[in-house]
């Protein structure tokens, strides 16, 4: 069995290894795979992005520990989404936000049990205390019913949905990649046919793209472009170099498409 | 079984990757755990207060591979520890400092046989000469005593203990963490009696902080507190922002409790 | 089996998660191991000598994946080479130049059997698309030549050979490493009988560092020394500080080796 970790903790500090090793303690048998422990303390926008692009490629059965939790022993819940056969922990802070926006009736569970966590429990570290072992139970077949009770709400964050009108849609910059490329929240399956019947032009800053490009080489070195990433989203990129940087990008940032006459 | 690895080698060369491969050619069904590359080059210290505060939540028989060495092949020896069922590998410079000090009769043994090393050993690398395979054959089974003889000195690097009297306290800081959390050597065990009477209230660098807190978020955003964290330790926190930075504290600096009147 | 990554993702995204993902829907059983994420983007060269160092320290049967592939989707092809029982997947971009350039007749092959691929490829992301796949599939004993045909070229990147002549050698800075040493392509094998018949002196950008010391404590600290390194190769090093920084080398700076007088 599979259990990723998504947290804020970095790598330069003892507590991811920690969360393992509590893991390894009660599954000696899983395989432990990090999403990413790089994000900017407390920031649950990202997390939450991340998992909902990364959980998809793992096997069935995954459980998905994420961990980006300033609310630590303050009292918020810990939920556990059961979904599609993968199993997802997170504190009840609005990490979860992309991933059920797209469920109807999501299977939560609050956390709860004692006996699925360590017996000492810190105000400071539930990523140790308590989601780690409940990571491990999960993986070796608890149910997460046994982990607590269902629960029918939760946190959200806000997420600015993208707007389509007949031949235009208008959205905005929702995440950067290292390379700089900033990630919109346009699915391309609505543009595809919006560029089907001719050239699709992009405005972001001020600044136009024409066309809609197939990868990033097909723009000259150092050059903007727009490309449909692997998420299936509209990006913004320069080929070998960072779109980010070239243009001072920041999330929230409006991106639009139109035709091109 | 699991072997942990703990080293200032950094994730943009191959050096942990090579010590891993070493390892998995010896005994292909270990489970690797990385605690951290990211230390200081030569940060000993560090490398010992992090290990002595992860190796605990792993499971019996864990090896916990410490490669922080400056004086690679300057004839310094290379300790193996058995405590408690976990094994530990480091170089005699120190390292083993903050779990050595709680043991009375440490099992410590030097690692000098050369059919447990690689068949060429180097000057320059014995993280993957002779930590690696020895690291590979503990997990395996090799007893300490096969890998070299007891040995009855090493290394220390001098640890300021804190100071406690009948009302008050006096400890210092000795590492941070990521977020900028400062951690002090004064433990919330000696600190918590004393707290029981009547609040307590810290001094840091000229500032105080009034009683203690139990999360991080019992603070308003962007305010210091005083926190038992996760290692047992007192904390200097910011909630939501960093501590260190916000008064530029710096390992050494002294930090004092008093009671509140 | 093993499986490595070599990649320009860095830890930030889910990039490199996905890939495992991937892996481990297909081979569940697989050992992964990162040979480094953290290669600057489109950093062909450095990922190219960081495998050439890393692989030959894995078990045999160890596939390695490399993606730096600013070309992604530009119809450059995908290699995979046999080579002493490991298993090499890479974009043909010349990453492969270090490990290639030591193999007479390799067993290259062109990974086009769209079988052993994701269903859906997307044209920005072959490292989940195609690479994943294709090295589960080769650690379950997949044969290259099922990937698809072989192939008897394949792009370079120009390597730079020292020059030896009869009491010299000349060379260049070819990589540095975390801790600042600056890794030169002289190898130790040629310079050792070089320093046999008396001292060897090196020069750098106008700098003499005199004889070849036997590790990085045989200068003292902060006093920059010629040694060979880990990999063979002479290093220009500093102890307990960074030659790179001291003296502002730079990839392609000559160094020369000449007899004491």
């Amino acid at each position: 069995m599979v259990v990723t970790l998504l947290t804020d903790f970095g790598l330069e500090d003892e507590y991811a290894a920690v969360v393992k090793g509590v893991i390894l303690g009660i599954n000696p048998s899983v395989t432990l795979v990090d999403i990413s422990h790089e994000l900017l303390p407390g920031d649950i926008r990202r997390a939450g992005w991340l998992l909902s692009w990364a959980w998809r490629y793992f096997p069935r059965g995954s459980v998905h520990l994420a961990v980006v939790d300033p609310g630590v022993g303050s009292g918020r819940k810990i939920l556990c989404l059961e979904y599609q056969g993968h199993f997802f922990l997170a504190p009840d802070n609005g990490l979860l936000t992309p991933i059920l926006r797209e469920i109807r009736s999501p299977r939560l569970t609050a956390v709860t049990q004692k006996r699925f966590a360590l017996k000492k429990i810190s105000s400071t570290f539930h990523g140790r205390d308590i989601f780690a072992p409940a990571a491990a139970y999960l993986s070796k077949g608890t149910s997460p019913r046994q982990l607590g009770d269902r629960v029918g709400s939760w946190k959200r964050f806000l997420i600015a949905d993208p707007v389509f009108e007949k031949k235009s849609a208008r959205g905005e910059i929702i995440a950067f990649d290292r390379y700089g490329s900033a990630i919109t929240n346009l699915p391309g399956k609505r543009l595809a046919p919006m560029a089907s019947s001719g050239q699709l032009n992009f405005r972001v800053k001020g600044r136009k793209l024409s066309g809609l490009k197939h990868s990033y080489a097909d723009s000259p070195k150092g050059s903007p472009l727009a490309v449909i990433g692997s998420r299936g989203l509209l990006e913004i990129a320069v080929n070998l170099g960072s779109a980010r940087s070239k243009w001072r990008l920041q999330i929230g940032d409006p991106v639009t498409a139109h035709p091109a006459r």
